[in-house]
C-alpha cells in the first residue's frame, strides 16, 4: 500500500471499509475512478453527499425516505393496525415489491445478537413497544418478519413475549417459513423441510 | 426500483457503474452508507474528488502519481535505459512490489481488442515508439510484460514487430511465462504447461 500515492491510499481505505469489499477490489475501483470522465466522479461524490443529507428516518417506523413521517406511515390506504416487524429499511421494499401487504411496517434497526454486543436497548424495540401501547386506531397484529436466522428467530422470540406482556389481546404472527417458489424438494435443507411441513396449510 | 426514495437510485445508479458491482450489491453498500456516521460520507466523497484532481498521468510513462514526471521517471537509480512496457498503471505496482527491476516503465492504457474496437492508435503505442527512438541515453532492451491472454499477445505480437521496425538492434523481450509459485503441477493446465516446458532454464 504504500508504493500507491497518497490520495489513491486514502480512497482504497474508504472502499475497504465498505461491507463485502476487500483490498484488491478497493484498488481496482479507485484506480477505475480514476480512468473515468471527470465529471463521473464529481456526480458519485454528489450523489452520496445527497443521499446522507435528504433521507431522513421515519419517527414512527423507523423507515428511510425523503419525509418524516415516511410514505408509507402518511398514506391514508394503509391498514395503521397491523404492523409487520422487519430488521432493515431494505426488507420494507422487498415486502413492497410483493404488493400483498397492505399494513404498516416497524424497522427494528438489526437483530439481538449476543456475540456483536447488541441486545434489546441497541434496536428500536421500545419505541416499538410504546407504539403498540398507544397507537391508534388500536394495533390488531404484529407480524414478526426478521430473518429465518439464528438471531432473527431469537429476536422474534423476544419480541413475541415482550408484546404479550404489553397486550394481551395483541395477535402475534410470525412471518411463514417453508420452501421458497421455484424449489427442488431434494435440494432443500432438512431445516427448511422441516418448517414447510410443520407449516403445511389445508389445500 | 421505482420504490425507492430518489437519492437512493441515484446513488444507486452511480454504484452499479463500477466494474464487479451489480444491482443487488449496489442496494446494499447505499443502505450501508445511510447508517454511517456523517463524516464519513464527506470523508469518502472527498478521498473521491481529490483523487481525480491530485493524480496525473506522467507525461513520460502514463504512469499515475501525485507528480509528473511521475517517482519513478525522477529517480536517477532507475535505469533509463530498460523500459517495461505493461497494460496499466496497476501492473507497475505489481512489478515495483518484487523490488526485483530497477529499470523504467510505459504504461499501454490498455491492449489491442478487436471486438471492443480498440486498436493500436487507442493504446499509448506511438509515444513507446517515440520514446525509444529519441531517449537518451539509448533504450538497450524492452520487456514487454503485457498479460498472458489473447488481447496482451497480440498486443505483444504488434509491439515486438513496430520496435523491430524502428531499431533492429534493440533487445525485445517477453516477460517468462509457466507455473506460478507454489503451483500444483497435475493442476496446471496445458496452455500454462506448455509454455513452461518451453521455457525452460539450464539449473
Amino acid at each position: 500500500m504504500n508504493k500507491f500515492p497518497r490520495p489513491v491510499r486514502e480512497l482504497v481505505s474508504m472502499f475497504e471499509r465498505l461491507p463485502g469489499i476487500g483490498p484488491k477490489t478497493a484498488i481496482r475501483l479507485t484506480f477505475y475512478l480514476f480512468q473515468t470522465p471527470p465529471h463521473f466522479v464529481q456526480d458519485f461524490a454528489r450523489a452520496m453527499v445527497e443521499m446522507k443529507q435528504k433521507l431522513k428516518t421515519c419517527s414512527i417506523c423507523y423507515n428511510i425516505d425523503e419525509t418524516d413521517p415516511c410514505r408509507i406511515c402518511r398514506d391514508n390506504q394503509r391498514d395503521k393496525s397491523v404492523i409487520c416487524v422487519v430488521e432493515k429499511p431494505l426488507d420494507i421494499l422487498a415486502i413492497e415489491e410483493t404488493g400483498s401487504f397492505k399494513g404498516v411496517y416497524h424497522v427494528l434497526g438489526g437483530v439481538i445478537n449476543p456475540l456483536l454486543h447488541i441486545g434489546p436497548d441497541d434496536l428500536f424495540i421500545a419505541p416499538l413497544l410504546e407504539r403498540v401501547k398507544k397507537s391508534t386506531p388500536s394495533i390488531k397484529e404484529v407480524i414478526i418478519a426478521t430473518d429465518p436466522t439464528m438471531e432473527g428467530e431469537a429476536t422474534a422470540l423476544y419480541l413475541k413475549k415482550a408484546l404479550g406482556k404489553i397486550k394481551p389481546d395483541l395477535k402475534i404472527s410470525r412471518i411463514g417459513h417453508g420452501l421458497p417458489m421455484g424449489a427442488d424438494l431434494d435440494y432443500a435443507d432438512p431445516g427448511t423441510l422441516a418448517e414447510a411441513l410443520k407449516g403445511r396449510r389445508s389445500y
